[in-house]
């Protein structure tokens, strides 16, 4: 396994094994690795004759008042991780390499973006989608592994690969979760015991949802759902919507699958989760 | 030569040639071509082994009220143009396999694309920067030709190609211009003779800036050009301006290069035209 820094050194590796006819597979990440990640090397593994996992920090998908100073950078743990897990190559540019000074160009995926998370994270979206086209045009990626727990995230990296004719394949890859139900997260390691515990209860509630949902009870189950997650202790909701989960607008008579997506914060730290109905 | 329609198919093609390792040169038009064009097609056809040409009247780097239905579309006379100057493929597809319903992507390159130009044209480079990205990504072009007629795209182009780390070159081509000093345009078969000849002072007028410039006497030199340039019958000025010619902001003691760039309307048709100083 090696371990790249530099954007031209990466595009170089990339260059040759894609002409030599292999396929590689992108896992990108903000490291802190979980089995969530894993799942989605292993997928990769599985599938491609090159695993690739980045691992950037990406300072442009965070707000102002956001957790990008304290996000977790375990970085030797993420490479142990890695290794053991078959990757070949782990891309972790500086910010610097990613996004220098000079950097005036963004990637906006109009109205997906300004739902859900986006409506409370301003240019997080932006951030996202941008540094993501970076990647596949670094690594020449043939797939891109994206988990569902993200799937705001998944529907707009879709969404964009398809739009400006990227030819990575996007792989959405299920939410992995704790026994307990919680959906994994790096962000999970904010939570104290306590509000971990309190914090099972959302994917209890979205899987209740799930069980009860019909085309025809939207509102009830939405409310019902709603009046439980406030009921957590130390809970404040940013957002808690079922959409359409094709173009993540308001669900209408065309809509075939639903999805129920959910931010809540716990204390002080965020979480969201979702589940497909 | 062969002419494509499908994104599909072009990128099937391209596939082939990128990994039989032969270098394909990108040359992005919107038709209407003429010697401006022709110089650009020369360039890739000497520099690559495969040349395409893009035909294709972008919607959406057209405003509400500009010439995007009036806008020349003379594809005979174009398909006759490229056969004659060697081209291997002409990649002509409809707006609907370009920019179909579902479309929600878009590139902005910030601050570049709100001077000059961008200032009177709201959302022009936006779609210019979108659909050049998409025909990257469809044509995996080693090098893309862009005139230095349009010294502000070609800046903007340069600027987000490195920032997405496109591996696509970017070949800058001079200006072509008629005996006359008239700088090469599918917009000038708008003008009427009368207007042509009006026009022609605009490249008059830069070329004397050029000779009077020196760092010390920017105002003097501008100012002296705006009274020129509003002197031509019929003339109207949107923007007369001295920039630094690589950020295209307000040059400083910092600039090595200077851009004199203009856009005039000579009766209702809307010229640009600039010179390096």
């Amino acid at each position: 396994m090696k371990i790249i820094r530099k954007v031209s050194q990466m595009q170089k590796i990339a260059l040759k094994y894609f002409q030599d006819g292999d396929e590689a597979g992108l896992v990108p990440t903000m490291g802190a690795l979980h089995e969530g990640h894993v799942s989605l090397i292993d997928k990769s593994v599985r599938n491609d004759d090159i695993t690739i996992v980045s691992i950037f920090v990406n300072p442009t998908q965070f707000g102002l008042n956001e957790d990008y100073l304290k996000y977790p950078r375990p970085f030797e743990k993420d490479v142990a991780i890695c290794k053991k897990n078959h990757v070949d190559y782990i891309f972790a540019p500086s910010v610097n390499e990613m996004f220098p000074a000079a950097h005036k160009t963004f990637i906006e995926v109009k109205q997906m973006q300004d739902v859900l998370c986006g409506s409370f994270r301003k240019g997080h979206f932006r951030g996202v989608a941008t540094v993501v086209a970076k990647l596949f045009n670094i690594t020449f990626a043939e797939r891109a592994y994206f988990g569902m727990k993200d799937f705001q995230q998944l529907k707009i990296i879709e969404r964009m690969a398809k739009d400006l004719n990227f030819r990575t394949k996007i792989v959405p890859c299920p939410v992995v979760r704790e026994k307990s139900g919680l959906a994994l997260s790096s962000r999970n390691s904010y939570l104290s015991q306590k509000e971990k515990n309190d914090a099972v209860q959302i994917s209890k509630i979205l899987k209740e949802a799930k069980k009860n949902f019909s085309k025809n009870n939207v509102s009830a189950v939405l409310k019902d759902a709603i009046k439980k997650l406030n009921k957590i202790s130390g809970s404040k909701i940013d957002y808690a919507e079922i959409l359409d989960a094709n173009t993540l607008s308001r669900a209408d008579k065309a809509s075939r699958n639903f999805i129920f997506a959910v931010a809540v914060w716990v204390g002080k730290t965020r979480l969201i989760d979702n589940v497909v109905l």
